[in-house]
């Protein structure tokens, strides 16, 4: 984590960035910066500590000087929206977006974060078509996985948000992936949080168990979504988490006590992050060495 | 020139920028970055090809997103004044600057043109006090070295520049000095370029002939400011050029040839670079490695 990369930097390097707060121990800048040094491509990528107040002026300045594009992380994945010229389909469908390429003079936001917590599990093997998926979470990243999903296949989506002003969120988003993506056929519904019985019920009729909020990251890592809720953990269900820090979030260690196979958020965080390298740059992000060098034994 | 230095990026960098149009040769960047690699400080300084007509949407996204600073060159010198918060002396005097440096939440634009010109003079051995200078140039660059000039203690400044909207611009720099610099008791005169014979006048009496326009730089470089008045040169004359790139422009090959001493721009750039550099970062730039990387034989 602690590893710095090494990148080449003259008048013709182009920037690339990445703007969230706090950001000071991203890991997205090594991972970026270390595909361009393998690839010999002359970008450089930076992180700016900026949140919702400053997002406007950085957004603009980032176009008005030319950047490549910049990736968006928490808390401006929403906001950043109403700043950009155009919304692809994965961003307006999420109500988010984690990428905006700047192309052709216009600024166009994307949201990798679905489709690479996709592309994660299967690289893990994990089968989606076909299977009913229980979703924890009402964020933009939520969204963007609930809808990649519907888009490789699941049968059944049960999303379960907190009774607040999160719910309507979840609500929100459901109600888009049932208008907008209805051609698909997949059967969804929204639950409160709070009600075990119902968490249960779904989670014993699911192949998988996506947990899609913060819970369990630093400073949360003393506490998962099944606490009082393992017993609905059996050896055939798959939990994945999106937290990455720590590598073994207490749901993962929960899952894993109890013999389920447990997934962390490092292989969403690897692929999205080769989506948006492939949005910058029209290259392949070089996964083989990123994952040797940058993830190392945690992945 | 095409050496490219190594830095080290990664969610803690600081950028810092350079904004000009054309901007893709700049020998900038690379010593910058090559300072910042040598001290291990944590920076990455960017060429950003912009010009007038973006700057405003450029300089308030670079403080937004918290760039330590930036440089600024053609053709923003100028206009880079009416957007930042302060302007030191050295700027206000000038009317232009060419450092921007972001502080405490404010822009403060500075100018060390001037001082980088003087202080590669000083490290030239060149005596500066009690000495008549005759400047050539009307625009920032001029303006800055002027006042670093008079400030240095010459005794009498001389300045040409064409009888064309420029020559407003000379005079007015020249009334800025007499007014706010009267203190150090320095006579100047502005001529139009194109009097010959004020020229010869002038220069006879001058220990230095200070060129300052952009001609004799490529795609100028066939062309000289002593074209037909080559006989001004003397042994004991010096004979300075901002222009660094060719290295020896016909000026200072016509200097050399009447064994007149020739100094060409890229001490002073080095030096504004240094001082720039130390306004950034509030380091002492690695000079000698530099002098010795990128700026190699042609020094």
């Amino acid at each position: 984590m602690n590893k710095r990369n090494l990148a080449l930097i003259d008048a013709k390097t182009t920037l690339v960035g990445l703007l969230a707060t706090p950001i000071k121990h991203s890991i997205t800048p090594a991972m970026h910066n270390l595909g361009y040094t393998i690839s010999g491509l002359n970008y450089a990528y930076l992180a700016f500590d900026v949140g919702t107040d400053k997002l406007r002026e950085t957004v603009e300045g980032l176009k008005a000087m030319g950047a490549a594009g910049f990736n968006v992380s928490m808390p401006n994945k929403i906001d950043v929206q109403q700043y950009v010229d155009e919304l692809d389909e994965s961003a307006r469908l999420a109500g988010a977006s984690n990428t905006v390429v700047h192309k052709d003079g216009k600024l166009i936001g994307y949201n990798t974060d679905g489709l690479g917590y996709v592309k994660n599990l299967e690289e893990h093997g994990v089968q989606l078509e076909g299977m009913k998926v229980t979703l924890v979470g009402s964020g933009g990243v939520a969204a963007s996985i609930a809808i990649q999903l519907v888009q490789a296949g699941i049968k059944e989506l049960s999303i379960f948000a907190r009774n607040d002003k999160f719910f309507a969120n979840a609500k929100a988003n459901m109600s888009c992936i049932n208008q907008e993506m209805k051609d698909y056929g997949v059967s969804t519904n929204v639950f409160p949080l709070e009600d075990d019985e119902a968490f249960r019920k779904e989670i014993a009729g699911s192949a998988i168990l996506a947990h899609c909020t913060s819970l369990g990251m630093k400073p949360l890592h003393e506490w998962s979504v099944l606490d009082g809720l393992t017993d609905v953990l059996r050896q055939d269900l798959i939990v994945t988490d999106v937290v990455y820090n720590p590598r073994k979030t207490k749901l993962l260690a929960q899952a894993e006590a109890a013999g389920a196979k447990a997934i962390n958020g490092l292989g969403m965080v690897l692929w999205q992050g080769a989506l948006s390298y492939k949005l910058f740059t029209g290259e392949e992000m070089p996964m083989k060495e990123i994952k040797a060098i940058i993830f190392g034994e945690g992945y």
